[in-house]
């Protein structure tokens, strides 16, 4: 998919959410547990009750991976799934790798041919040779870790260099001289706030993909007040406080409940911007 | 496995190798293609030739993970296999994870519970509450990237701050107040020549995983020489050099010359440095 293709998408749905398909075998209802694939059960249920309300699904793979084989069946199966019915999903894998330059175009091949993913997530700290061989595929995106949203962000990716500027600006900086913003997106986490602003001096025009607006506190006002640009720019995860709104039976209709008050503030913000 | 029986394991079979299990189906001898599971017959076949000679086997997920549940079913028995043949092996996961603190820990559980790995390595970009969770398991390790053996290392691992403090050292001295040398150690390339002085500088007393000896064209004697300290304080490893050793159905002893030649050498620096 193309930026132009995923903002269309966007002003359609008026939405630019994407749901994180963090699917912990632990947390979801006892009633799935009983069935044969209970991890694709419930990535099914959730993606057919929020299908139209997001533009973005992003299973996260170390969920997959902690339970092994049949973790990755689960994976490929979800992947699969909304690929053949809904399309004009954008789909991340997030996977955050990087590795030397054999090793990268392994896991390219792996997200892009063997399964067909629109994006996959990378971290920066091997530089360019770790993060090119993802670029080799027209239509595919890099999303490269920036700024992230959890505490430990502070430990690295704001040292200050002799010059003057941050890692993480170092990073996002760097990283556009290697990719354009046709392929390559940004991860910058919800909990930044007026971080957002010197983001946008860097990355003016690249999409950004926010995680951290729900259960880890960010502000889905301020990141679009601080974070979004004329084309949207915005791809805001939410994973946890959607899909496990409830424990029970309407795991579903209460995902999408939540999914919904999500899109309406999405809706409000993309108007308020004079976007739609 | 601790840091005394790793070193006593060095010490008993005179090597501090590491074989690098980066095994990809494009590149194994043909005969084995027609067999039901070819990665893993491979492997199987390279550990039997090689595990005397060495002391740790190093799979890299992405060649596994590239070939999706197939690949992950032939990661999954190759650990078994070592694990339940060669106990005194040290496997390493060589994943290059790193997530926020509720992802890593799903990671450390895929890694340390369900398949009993002794390390994986995991990237430092995301900090402290990223790598904290892989450390919560007595007996296991992580292997954090320092400097790396790519030419990318020196986009961003170079970079000096405004203290005079370049980012790999920053991540090395930073990442040895949350564990000890019981339970830490850094990727550190061979083609850092040396560049190895100020890394022992920092860490006088972590082992430290080497790759680029080999293919990308690390010395080993240069690595010794800079690297090794009075425990060896070393892991190298070798991948492509000693698994590719030949393409034919003499695979597996040409892996194991391959594997000699390096054991012997390290032999001679084992000695020179008086440790054995």
């Amino acid at each position: 998919m193309n930026k132009e293709q995923l903002f269309e998408n966007i002003k359609r749905k008026k939405s630019f959410l994407c749901v994180g398909l963090d699917t912990d075998i632990e947390k979801i209802p006892s009633h799935l547990r009983q069935e044969k694939e209970p991890i694709f059960a419930f990535n099914k249920a959730i993606i057919d009750a929020t299908a139209d309300l997001c533009v973005a699904y992003k299973p996260n793979l170390a969920f997959y991976e902690s339970l092994g084989v049949e973790g990755w069946i689960a994976f490929e199966k979800t992947v699969r799934y909304i690929r053949e019915n809904y399309p004009d999903q954008f789909i991340i894998a997030d996977a955050k790798r990087g590795d030397i330059g054999n090793t990268s175009e392994m896991y390219a091949h792996s997200f892009f041919c063997h399964l067909d993913l629109d994006a996959v997530t990378v971290a920066p700290y091997m530089g360019e040779d770790s993060v090119k061989p993802f670029l080799g595929y027209p239509g595919k995106w890099v999303i490269l870790l920036g700024l992230t949203s959890n505490k430990g962000s502070h430990d690295f990716q704001l040292t200050t260099d002799a010059e003057g500027e941050r890692l993480f600006e170092k990073v996002m900086r760097t990283a556009q001289t290697w990719a354009s913003d046709e392929q390559l997106m940004f991860v910058v986490g919800a909990t930044q706030g007026k971080l957002f602003e010197d983001v946008r001096r860097i990355a003016p025009r690249n999409f950004l993909l926010v995680p951290g607006v729900g259960a880890q506190g960010g502000s889905l006002e301020e990141v679009a007040t601080y974070g979004m640009n004329s084309e949207c720019g915005l791809l805001v995860n939410s994973s946890r406080k959607i899909i496990y709104a409830a424990a029970d039976e309407r795991f579903a209709s209460a995902a999408r409940e939540e999914a919904l008050k999500v899109q309406y503030e999405m809706e409000h913000l993309l108007h308020s911007k004079g976007i739609l």
